[in-house]
């Protein structure tokens, strides 16, 4: 097989075989296939698209490209979910235990932030001693005993996505809807889970700011998941606001304690509610996702979930007491800067990748991989969509350490937050659902 | 400026400025841009097209890449024909000599053969001891003198196009009108020409298979030359079979000679003379066509043309007794092997590329660059498309030195020279002209 000829057929239009896909793949990790050769590659790819068939192969060759992690041992069925990212998305932190103290075993890999958006791995780094690198054994012991372990993407996980991705970051091929869905379950099915559930963000803080994109991404992710046998279902839900009010790392530790608690805000609490019933059903914990609300529900009132948190967070060698006093992660001690409105009215419109930028500004966030993060600094947005606002009412808080950065985040936030004369109707929380069933054909991705 | 934003940019369809262009192609050859993303780059322009000022600010970024010839000190308008490629085409070995003793200087850069075409370098290296690597000043000074030189592509003229062509051979973006057309008004610009003859080949033999391809390669190349000042007319002209009979390095030259003295096939005649006719109205030494045409058919008459090719060999180190005596070649101490039609009727059909290919085979092309070849094999076509033949005639034949590639030829040959019962009829010659004024906007190439 020569190179060329797989990069002119998919240049072409053609639909690549499998083989035709491995030998890419293979080479794209041995090194056999030059970069430029994968560059090209990944330009036709990005401009020719992919049916749902070679999608299933490239993801399967990018799972065989690495470890593949074998969590059989486990009997019951193993449920992720994963988030395309967003502003103040701390859903993990409250879902994986409860989902897990309702009788589904959650083996979760999460990401770290980047850009505007926040990360799973760095916010449970906030807990001092919390260890997100876990050896395999060690993780599946940790399902296996109390049902969950939420831990970083492992280098040894589809090697092929890692430098698949680099590529792309550096060859204009990143906002490519095929090449998203692969990379995405490409890590998730490697991680051996059975089944998925898919949080794919739509509105202005969403990774993909188009709402067709969310939709064809949603359908995608799905369509992959019937191809190699896994099934995925996704809600598409509204990131046209922050979810809850904490944005950074251990403000939103401490927001998703609250969740934990029963007390935290409402929207939050929607979406860990409407993504868990879907994970019970998936894990079979549930024969509906009534009966399944319910459960998640009980758990939440009873403390189990909590309790599931906190014994995550001593598995993995986190200090349990800033989980019972989340006063010790000192945000007191911060200096605290407010945007006040300059007008009364109702808040009708977030610039939120702007306020998910002024949370990395700050320092919670990262601009490349590489930087390092300030756990404790964030933000609490006081108003949400809908809500009516006095003029010299605080919109937003800023938590800070450093002046400099405090003042960048203010100027960003300035007019991040629009605030109308006329009532506003907030969008709603979750705004569709994709699962097998709507999958009309078997079409490209 | 971001290399990736350029690539983003061109990958959505915008138009590239000069400078975003100046950028790629400096950054290509410093080596500071590198391979992948040039790859991704050249795919995306590929996918989106350039239109014609991003072509001309392309083709000038790519002259600018290395050594501009200066040959401002001849007065005259210095005229020069390009060929997209075609079997048993020998045109400029007659063109050549012949509009230069109309008065026209022809200072040409010519190609080597490559695949199944030949090349103009190749066939005049078949002379013994021709030397068609000048220095810029043996160039100039022999233009000056005699009026015409030809010499192969030096290293120093546009090695932007050297980069970027080694690049779109691996990468699958090779067949791009806009990147084909860069490629030949950059090397032709480069060689200080003030303008230029195009020969788009169509048909089964031409480099660009399908008639609409050529066509818009010819208006490409013709836009570019308005864009960058260069006048430029483009004849789209049949490659549906060999032109002439002879194909070859020896067996073309010795074609070329009759040719020049007068005796040459009809079909290759024609299209030197309405080449040559172009070439004299935009070298200002004719003031219509026909005009033009009467004044080569003069020089033919004359033998001044053939006078002229001999002082060119000379020139350039030849040995003049090969064109007095063209026995020399020693092509009658070759073997021969005929194929002969099986049947009665007309040429109907040939498969041009074919027959290039099968001349490769035997020694007389090259399958890469590093081939070398020998000189002297080659092959005639006795039979042109609606000629009338009989069963047991010759339809080619063979000249080899080795058996075995001899029978590997025949193989290709057998079935590439159609024979059928309906009288046929050819193809025109001539099937196109394009100038300026044909170009009704400045949409993309």
């Amino acid at each position: 097989m020569r190179t060329v000829d797989v990069i002119i057929k998919k240049r072409d239009g053609g639909n690549l075989a499998a083989d035709e896909i491995r030998h890419m793949v293979n080479g794209c990790v041995s090194g056999e296939i030059p970069d430029y050769q994968l560059a090209a590659w990944l330009m036709a790819i990005f401009n020719r698209g992919m049916t749902f068939a070679e999608l299933a192969a490239l993801t399967q060759a990018m799972v065989l490209s690495g470890e593949v992690y074998d969590l059989s041992a486990i009997p019951l069925t193993k449920v992720d979910k994963h988030s395309t990212g967003g502003v103040g998305d701390k859903v993990s932190l409250v879902l994986a235990p409860l989902v897990a103290a309702a009788g589904v075993p959650v083996p979760m890999v999460a990401g770290r932030g980047l850009g505007h958006t926040g990360g799973t791995i760095d916010k449970l780094e906030a807990i001092p001693g919390f260890n997100v690198r876990l050896s395999t054994r060690r993780f599946r012991e940790q399902v296996e005993q109390i049902g969950v372990a939420i831990v970083g993407q492992s280098e040894s996980l589809a090697p092929a996505d890692r430098k698949m991705y680099a590529l792309r970051d550096v060859t204009g091929t990143v906002e490519s809807i095929p090449l998203i869905a692969a990379s995405i379950m490409s890590k998730k099915i490697a991680a051996g889970i059975d089944a998925l559930v898919m949080d794919v963000k739509m509105g202005n803080g969403a990774f993909m700011s188009r709402d067709e994109d969310a939709l064809q991404l949603a359908r995608t992710l799905v369509a992959v998941g019937r191809e190699v046998g896994m099934p995925v279902v996704a809600l598409l839900t509204d990131m046209n606001q922050p979810l809850g009010r904490a944005v950074g790392n251990a403000t939103e530790v401490v927001e998703a304690i609250e969740t934990l608690k029963g007390r935290g805000p409402d929207d939050l609490r929607e979406i860990v509610l409407a993504l868990g019933a879907e994970m019970l059903v998936l894990g079979k914990q549930a024969d509906s996702l009534a009966a399944a609300r319910t459960k998640l529900t009980d758990c939440l009132n009873k403390g189990s979930a909590l309790d599931k948190f906190a014994q995550m967070i001593v598995a993995q060698g986190g200090d349990p007491r800033f989980i019972e006093s989340p006063s010790l992660f000192g945000l007191d001690r911060l200096s605290e800067e407010r945007i006040v409105s300059d007008r009364s009215g109702v808040v009708a419109e977030f610039d939120t990748r702007r306020i998910g930028i002024a949370s990395m500004v700050l320092g919670a966030g990262r601009e490349t991989l590489k930087d390092l993060i300030d756990p404790a600094v964030g933000l609490y947005v006081e108003k949400k969509l809908g809500q009516g606002v006095l003029a010299g009412e605080v919109l937003c808080r800023i938590l800070y350490r450093d002046p400099v950065h405090m003042k960048r985040a203010r100027d960003l936030l300035a007019g991040a937050i629009k605030v109308a004369e006329r009532p506003a109707t907030p969008p709603p929380l979750v705004r569709g659902r994709i699962d097998v069933a709507d999958l009309g054909d078997s079409s490209g991705g």
